[in-house]
């Protein structure tokens, strides 16, 4: 009954399950030819990896396996195709209890439309390796896309699908702009956990509302502070640095780290804006009084990190308090602590206009 | 490589997994004890289904399953106990590619705090049966709770844990308000498709802002407008019938099926508000004709149907457009089709002043 029942739910409750043989028909092309953003690094060891080969025996394994998942990036092409499929393999087809595989690891399409990005469709994961349609029926003129890749898995290969007399070629417009990236260091919530699409991430919605690329350096459960991170992403010449870590942190690993991971940000970009992040005010505090307390406990903490640096003379670092990150209504999140589409969607609206400003 | 990852993310990733032995540590009490609200018929073949066991061989087979997961229904408690967990067995264990098992087979606790009903924390499946903690480090005062049962499942049994010495009872509150329900009848997206958690399903926010017992008879691809199943709900005495089906049904079904459905709902209940729901106007239709083309078709042939009930004197038929009703930014679905919590709360925002008014 178990199967039946999973077999008989699936089935119907899939839209589209009729594509996979149109799927099949498509005229497939690697997505290397195009271009590709939200990568903070040129010499890294996978295509879709995060951090530079440079630091694969020097960070923590955590950190480099979790650099391997590919959150933030994006396929830029253009195309006249009335149809969109995509067939792309992950390396982990990781599985988490609060998490929908779409986010995990499917893919998510946009077109630019108006000057502005709007969502097409996702596609959906069905094995390791999927093969699916994304969008059909369309009318066939000439568009611009951005295809996001996973949030919390990594890629094997990845081609686009497109009509086999379709023209499938680079984008013309440099949107979202890919000079001056905003790049973001933090946590499992920094990474993506948990959108339901990896458009959804909060710095993949920042990306679009900004039209700035986002460089996204979070690593799940693993925003621990490390310096040869910092080190590393110090050389991006970015726009903005945001630091998001603290629900990774302990007020002592802020106490002993925190001020000498900005020293090395400082060492190489002396002005850059930095904006540090208080931990997000998880709903479930109102209720479990330690949580309330060691929250309380990290964002004081911060509070005096800042104002320390700011007493050095440092006059482009800013604070962004968590009170209205998420709302009030304590919806924002999955379990207490991870966003979601909801969460990310509030985080982003209050964090766009104070990036709007740095950025310029 | 595969399954170290998947092992260290899902590690790394959980706040809370060294609560499992706490957890065990707990007093259980079958949840049968309590009052169960959101459930439509008493006579039904196991105690979370949501239809009369008399229909067992009278309605196709996968509305009679899907009439097995729980969606809609909730454990109403009140404990003194600082710390709350679950003992909790699902039937189908469903997997779903767009949908995390947070929503699909987890559960969801609200505590009712000055009047308002507040999240307190999910519970994660971590397999068939799981035993979890929910909260803890409460102050141990005396509360009301509200705990969601699965939206996509079913359930083989469930127990609530306590402290040993924390006393658990039925609940000395009426809320959401008992006597006369909202019965919302509809698809996938009504069964709550795809929530991340079950608090987050349209029509249990709607029970939680309208303080009102919603019940749910959302069939996931199966809103087909199976008569026996209105012969059967319309026995329950309502404030108000919901009617939410469209994406389910051809224009053909609706103009064979939808009239003769509105009239056994009359037939037993003469004067009791209905209020048709136009299909939602997915996001991905902005870009596939074919969809755009057929969802315009069914909300013309809803309305012109309305409108004939309207001419034959019917003064309690109320119409809902589908316009505002996710929103405008292409951003409420996780594929297109199935809300997010962020649709969610649209569209639940959006009924709620028409509900409000109906329900009177």
């Amino acid at each position: 009954m178990r199967l039946f029942i999973t077999t008989l739910v699936l089935s119907l409750f899939v839209c589209g399950q009729g594509w996979a043989a149109a799927a099949d028909s498509l005229k497939y092309v690697d997505a290397a030819k195009f271009e590709l953003i939200g990568k903070g690094f040129a010499d890294t060891e996978g295509l879709y990896d995060r951090l530079p080969s440079s630091l694969k025996d020097k960070t923590r394994q955590p950190v480099w396996w979790l650099s391997k998942n590919c959150s933030g990036m994006a396929i830029r092409f253009r195309t006249n195709s009335p149809v969109i499929g995509a067939k792309w393999e992950v390396s982990g087809d990781v599985v988490m209890n609060h998490f929908a595989p779409s986010g995990i690891k499917g893919l998510d399409l946009y077109c630019l439309k108006n000057g502005k990005w709007q969502f097409v469709n996702s596609a959906r994961p069905t094995a390791k390796a999927t093969t699916a349609i994304i969008i059909s029926h369309m009318t066939g003129e000439d568009q611009e896309y951005m295809l996001y890749l996973p949030l919390y898995d990594g890629l094997v290969s990845i081609e686009i699908g497109v009509n086999a007399t379709a023209t499938i070629e680079n984008p013309k417009i440099d949107s979202p702009k890919k000079a001056k990236p905003v790049v973001f260091y933090g946590t499992s919530i920094t990474q993506g956990g948990c959108a339901s699409r990896a458009g959804m991430s909060y710095t993949n919605q920042l990306e679009r509302m900004l039209d700035r690329q986002t460089i996204n350096l979070g690593f799940s459960g693993n925003g621990q502070l490390d310096l040869e991170v910092a080190e590393a992403f110090a050389n991006i010449d970015a726009s903005c640095f945001v630091i998001d870590c603290l629900p990774n942190v302990s007020v002592e690993q802020m106490n002993e780290k925190y001020a000498r991971f900005l020293e090395i940000i400082r060492a190489k970009k002396p002005t850059t804006p930095i904006l540090l992040i208080e931990t997000v005010l998880f709903p479930h505090m109102y209720f479990d009084q330690t949580v309330f307390s060691l929250l309380h406990e990290k964002n004081v903490t911060l509070k005096k990190i800042f104002d320390a640096r700011k007493q050095k003379g440092d006059k482009n670092i800013y604070y962004q308090k968590a009170e209205n990150l998420i709302g009030t209504d304590s919806e924002a999140t999955v379990d207490g602590v991870h966003m979601t589409d909801l969460g990310f969607l509030r985080m982003s609206k209050e964090l766009y206009p104070v990036l709007k400003k740095l950025i310029r």
